[in-house]
């Protein structure tokens, strides 16, 4: 290894800086520093300490900047560097704030980026890279169940909207807010109140909200009992082809020690009769 | 393939014209216009648009219209095309379109039936049509935990009316109204004000809801245990029953080889014994 | 089986009547009607409509009783009948309903009891009795679970009703009333309103709701995968076993195969040297 | 057993009464009456009975005090009963009440103490000991997906303060307050409230409700599933390797006769030939 990196042996040495603990741990505190930094913002502090934390959130910036080209640096590959998501999650995060802003609207945006640089804490702590990314790869199965529950909402939405929107604009007024409402009608979040406003109008209208619960609720289920049975499915379909493989085998190995035994035995019989 | 159907050529035309990824895609698009058009009337929208849009909804259902005929005319076997259920649902809606409507009950159950055209997505992507198949399939298996929950809902129902009609006349009046506020209480839906309201009445009445809840929860719990279950089972043991089949066949395979090895033997030593 | 029925061919004419499906067909449909009565109860009724539905209340009081009355006569293990549980409650309900109640608290005792008629559902259908046996057998599995839970109900309602019984007398007057509160808060059920009142004198009481919800949360959801895992590997181990005993089976058969063969070349290589 | 004991039988005799069902049941049936001793407190109880209870309540204390200190005396290994979590925590709690308390804050302080000596159930009942074991062991799994939770609430709640601070300061006042109420979202606890104050100021704040809620529940969803899988996996994984064994050993024996067999044959021939 050392071998092979000898000749750029600055970048040599920059690899081995950025792969090391102590790196590694200080990146990972100044990124909660600058979590802290957020938070503390949002409090009424006097302004002594309002000034300090500007001070200190800078600093974080020229820090995060120094870091990413140090990063850069390190790579061997720098066009792999540039193509990896995180690397270009962090190098936007982080130029974003570099920006200079001045009228209000641009300071509440300046801010709005600097809480997602607490997003870096998973970029650089691989243990969370990997959860996002298993998280992210569960994202396509549940696509086409995706797709059927929003053409139940839709549908629902639209019935919704149709009958009701004279009952209450605010709850009904169109597909869009009809659409919210039935969220929260999934949600259970006060669904009765929405119900018997419209049961003064329509006293059947409860079909509409039993059947809409039992549909999603179902939908639901069903799609927790599946995206359960895929990776379970998944997982012991790579365990059970290596446990299959492992026996195989060791019965191969057994079978083929008797069949040399047999041929030996084939030989010895053949010169046996031979001799005779 | 191409020399059976080369008799009828307008059919297998037809059909390949059918089963084309364009033909697919322009169906779909309208669908989603359709859509469109539905959720666009929940809007207030100004009268040139509105009257663009009844335009639009009827091009719409004669497409839908052609469309079903072509579908019709490309299946070879027009008999099962009847039959089919996903066809007959499309039929359905876009006839159901056709009826010409006049006053006003009818204009909103014309309205209702273009909402049913969004369904029309399912029946034609396949994925979404495997997708409710197999949600179908999971309905049956449920159907006697159904029934136990409808006798739980009934008897709390009827005690529930029996105690606490005086109570709330609205909540409780009759066992439909006592079952509709039951399902409230199973969604925990402001639940606690319907028993505080009753406790001050009974105060043990909480023994009424919690066993309620408890019961439910509880046979909920054992029915999606169930179906997780059953789903994994059967999965399990097509799975199973493959790689069971595979072993044996690779097992069978070195167990012939080791028996045809000990027949030559025999002959071998038959022969010598004869030689001798 | 008709031979040794013979001699008591009475018994054995009342079982061939009581398995028929015409007389399953008549008490289940005799049930479904005995709830309607109830059901229809709850309602405001005319006269005329309410003391016909008393009448038929009496008429399938008594068919129930000799229904029991037949099925006794028809089980040929009169002592085992009377312990089954089933039987038990039937006997219970029916004869319950007999007994003659005038003041106006004794009609309600009687109301009530009419009500667990609905439950000989479940007593009658085999299905629905499997089910609830199954539901039975899951509870003792639990046991444990639940005793930890209501310990930490129990720890979390006495401090409770120790700190804010000042703040809500109604919420958290003595160790019950807070048990229950703590039972809204971990259903979500407007626990939020209960939390802000208790914040205002104690700042920091979001720590008791949040530790009580995460804990509760993740005991319950522990026992749920727990209860998961207990089934399936109860499925698992008894078709796991099959599977490996027929595996076995036929690998057995197979070397046997191979050991007879082995045997007969032994002996015919014994005869062989015998020979010369 | 007895043997290696009866030097220090006296050490022996205490682990036999110890050990014994008597003991046990006494401790258990003491601690349970301690528990009804703390639940009544929390009622408005005569002077008499307050009095009684509070004698009561020492006497429970000096019995838990001797119980431990034999204990103590009954365990062989001082050293591993002091390093013992269990042992430790009683100890605790019972020293704990020892403390005179003169001022009412500590007089709280100490009755708080006592309601945790309902947790020596915990402590004594072996399943239940076991159970609390076996939900520990789950929590370091869950470590990073609760660091990301984490991370979601704070990006949210800065967020949610930074925007919505002047809409409502007591449900967005700083980053704090802010995670509270994003927590009592993530329950769905009145949560439209919250959405349709903010949506008057910010249009089209439901996005963030909405991400948050699916954001939460998709990562949940996982969790559980993780947890389920890695559980099942585990016991799987146990019960895989135990059959495989046993499987082995099966084939492993008949092959072994095999070979047996054959070199006996082998020998056979040897000597066929040799003796012609």
């Amino acid at each position: 290894m050392s071998a092979e990196l000898n000749p750029k042996s600055g970048l040599h040495q920059l690899r081995h800086i950025e792969s090391s603990k102590i790196f590694q741990g200080v990146v990972i505190t100044i990124i909660i520093l600058s979590a802290l930094t957020i938070g503390a913002k949002t409090y009424d502090l006097p302004t002594l300490v309002e000034s300090s934390l500007t001070v200190m959130d800078n600093a974080i910036t020229v820090f995060f900047l120094i870091e990413i080209l140090f990063r850069f640096a390190a790579c061997p590959d720098k066009k792999r560097f540039l193509f990896d998501g995180w690397n270009l999650f962090d190098t936007l995060v982080v130029v974003g704030s570099l920006i200079p802003l001045n009228n209000s609207e641009a300071v509440l945006l300046g801010r709005l980026l600097r809480v997602f640089r607490v997003l870096r804490l998973v970029s650089v702590v691989p243990e969370l890279r990997f959860l996002i990314n298993s998280l992210l790869k569960a994202i396509p199965r549940m696509g086409y169940i995706a797709l059927l529950m929003f053409i139940i909402f839709y549908i629902y939405a639209a019935m919704g909207s149709m009958f009701f929107a004279k009952v209450d604009e605010a709850l009904w007024g169109d597909v869009a807010i009809a659409m919210l409402t039935l969220f929260r009608v999934a949600t259970f979040e006060d669904w009765t109140d929405v119900m018997y406003a419209t049961m003064e109008a329509y006293p059947l209208s409860w079909i509409y909200y039993l059947t809409f619960i039992f549909l999603t609720a179902f939908v639901f289920l069903n799609m927790m009992i599946g995206a359960i049975l895929e990776v379970m499915g998944e997982e012991q379909n790579a365990r059970e082809a290596q446990r299959a493989h492992d026996e195989r085998d060791e019965m191969a190995r057994q079978l083929t020690a008797i069949q040399t035994q047999l041929n030996k035995l084939s030989t010895q019989i053949g010169a046996g009769s031979r001799q005779t």
